[in-house]
């Protein structure tokens, strides 16, 4: 049995992807928001949103935080309840979270969320480093472990009990890379081979350049109402039905297993829950990929496959555009990219267009019922949605 | 008319504040919890709480974000939805208001909300720095200017316009470090005089060192359920009647005006109109002195003076202790501190406290009506909320 609506999407927008020279972070979300509105007619921004919250994970890039405000004032919401919320690279995950909260609240009708990260006009040791924060400060980064070398841990924890390979997480790379080129507003629109997958370099052995996730500048937000009053804005709004968050230790060494992520686990069985789904009824779902192992994961903490099997599932191409459940339709953190505050929004902002029709190359047929799953740091934080077609 | 509660407080816990040395952030929020949870034997904090929602204004001081998930692993509960807020010095003001949320939303009965800054084992020019980032960088940051010269721009702006003198702002610190003296967890427990803040070295003239608040570690947190399960947790819930958050342009240099925080302006009309008071039913309240020019605009800004008024009423003893309108009797960020991320549950902790007759030797007689007033930055986010004793 279906749960009922939570929450529902009247909009969305999202901002290109990639290499945004000359921009600020507030450039970008506009962007972001111009798009947003522009899709939602009946919406008078200024005087129907009541709150946003905004996902932005490093104030250290651009030497800025107080995002809500710099965000709002950007969208055309100035004066506006504005934001910020924080859950490493979770942190619009987390956004979504508290804008459902504040539509249920009763005291908002109509709330923005969304995420923004500029990160390609630093050095890559810099994004490395204000990456880390992310981590466990005295017992991660001060011992030099950044998150290449924590997601490889897992890799090589996942090879040595499931047997899983370099192949497997290769065939993640190149599905997310071919959905990427169907996707006009992917940072890499270009396909690769399971060739270049497995001979590039390696960064943190068994993760090479193309297990990993792009540094990417990108801003994406969603409009969310009360279903009751989601047709006043839209003929075809996506509901939210399920919404799960959770927590665990923040550094990895403190877990006592690495080849699944309990938070992520407990947020999809909330979700699922509140949904009154099972995770056969999912049609399609963004998980966060930041690293090619992260996928396979994905897969097994969201009930997709059984424990040690995501690598098969994605070897034999289930988790493919024309499979069984495509994942990562967008292209993903692989090739889509991946400005962190903004992943979690920006995979609703994929389900939004896949369940309404509007996924143009890389429609998923028929597909009503859409999940995102979206990870901060190494597991620390995890947020699961799920969504439905109207 | 009172408005109906929309939250009840039913614990609060502050940690020591003052300079922590070789605590991390996550430990002295660990002792602002167990307040909390002692205050509440009823309190089952793993089993009942379902969410937090955490106040951490910088991750720089550490090198640690990620916020929510560490302080929630910290206090006990472990895997927990936790998210951190950050809207500058309001970002446990904001925490506030996303609990109040998820109050509301029916999803989480029990929520817990707080904030936490580390601070003093940086030096004070990467604490400037630090705290810079909440003001606009390529306006304001990027030439050189820093919260005291914003906060002076306003300082001298009221002078000019209405009279206020370097002795008024002097009266606000007098007032002030004698309610910290009073208060046995404040930073700073001494009383000064007239002629100590007067003779105080220039910062950034018209404000002296004792117009300046604290570089302070510490943390604060609050238990927040339902009106209708407060009486299950204990026999003296402190109910929250108005809420209200507003933004600004994050820069001063677009606003109209330097006298008077649109932002707080607009935060406190919704909190009113939400709590059917007027500023004269207020009995107690807690400000955002960050500057002593910030709670003469306060009182302007939330109603207990007419605009320009507000020098007057410092110097004239009305917001002392045992004057019309009590205002900081905890010492204010002035002289209990002000670990930024943590100031606005502190100051929730400390209306708690006055509502419940737990105030000691700077108890308010008789208080019924409390108010916080939290701003970041130079005014770009406000929150305002009104309590009532049950």
């Amino acid at each position: 049995m279906k749960g009922k609506p939570i929450a529902s999407i009247v909009s969305a927008g999202l901002s290109r992807f990639g290499k945004l020279e000359g921009l600020y972070a507030r450039e970008i979300f506009a962007e972001a928001a111009k798009e947003a509105y522009e899709r939602c007619p009946n919406l008078n921004p200024k005087k129907d949103i009541k709150a946003l919250f905004i996902g932005h994970m490093g104030e250290s890039y651009e030497h800025q935080g107080h995002t809500g405000a710099t965000a709002a004032d950007w969208a055309g919401l100035m004066n506006i309840s504005a934001t910020r919320t924080e859950a490493a690279c979770s942190s619009s995950g987390a956004a979504l979270r508290a804008g459902i909260f504040a539509v249920l609240s009763g005291l908002c009708d109509v709330v923005m969320v969304g995420g923004v990260e500029k990160m390609t006009h630093r050095s890559t040791p810099e994004v490395t480093e204000f990456l880390a924060m992310a981590s466990d400060f005295p017992f991660e980064q001060w011992h030099g472990i950044t998150f290449p070398g924590l997601f490889a841990l897992m890799a090589t924890a996942h090879m040595h009990k499931y047997g899983t390979t370099e192949m497997q997480l290769a065939h993640v790379a190149v599905k997310n890379h071919y959905n990427g080129s169907l996707n006009p507003k992917a940072h890499m629109q270009k396909q690769i081979t399971i060739e270049t997958a497995l001979s590039s370099r390696v960064i943190a052995w068994p993760l090479k350049l193309y297990d990993c996730s792009l540094i990417t500048d990108g801003a994406s937000c969603l409009i969310l109402t009360k279903p009751e009053l989601a047709k006043k804005y839209t003929d075809t709004p996506v509901h939210i039905i399920g919404s799960g968050q959770a927590s665990d230790t923040i550094g990895i060494y403190e877990r006592e297993d690495f080849t699944s992520l309990t938070a992520a686990k407990l947020a999809a069985q909330q979700a699922y829950k509140m949904a009154g789904l099972k995770p056969e009824d999912i049609d399609v779902a963004e998980v966060h990929d930041c690293f090619t192992i992260a996928e396979i994961i994905a897969y097994e903490d969201l009930g997709f496959c059984k424990p040690g099997e995501g690598g098969h599932l994605a070897e034999n191409g289930e988790t493919a555009l024309n499979g069984k459940i495509p994942v990562n339709t967008s292209g993903g953190l692989k090739a889509k990219g991946h400005p962190v505050g903004a992943t979690g929004t920006a995979q609703a902002y994929e389900i939004y267009l896949q369940l309404t029709g509007q996924a143009q190359k890389r429609q998923v047929k028929d597909a009503e019922v859409g999940l995102t799953h979206n990870v901060g740091g190494s597991g620390a934080t995890a947020t699961v949605h799920i969504y439905m077609r109207c």
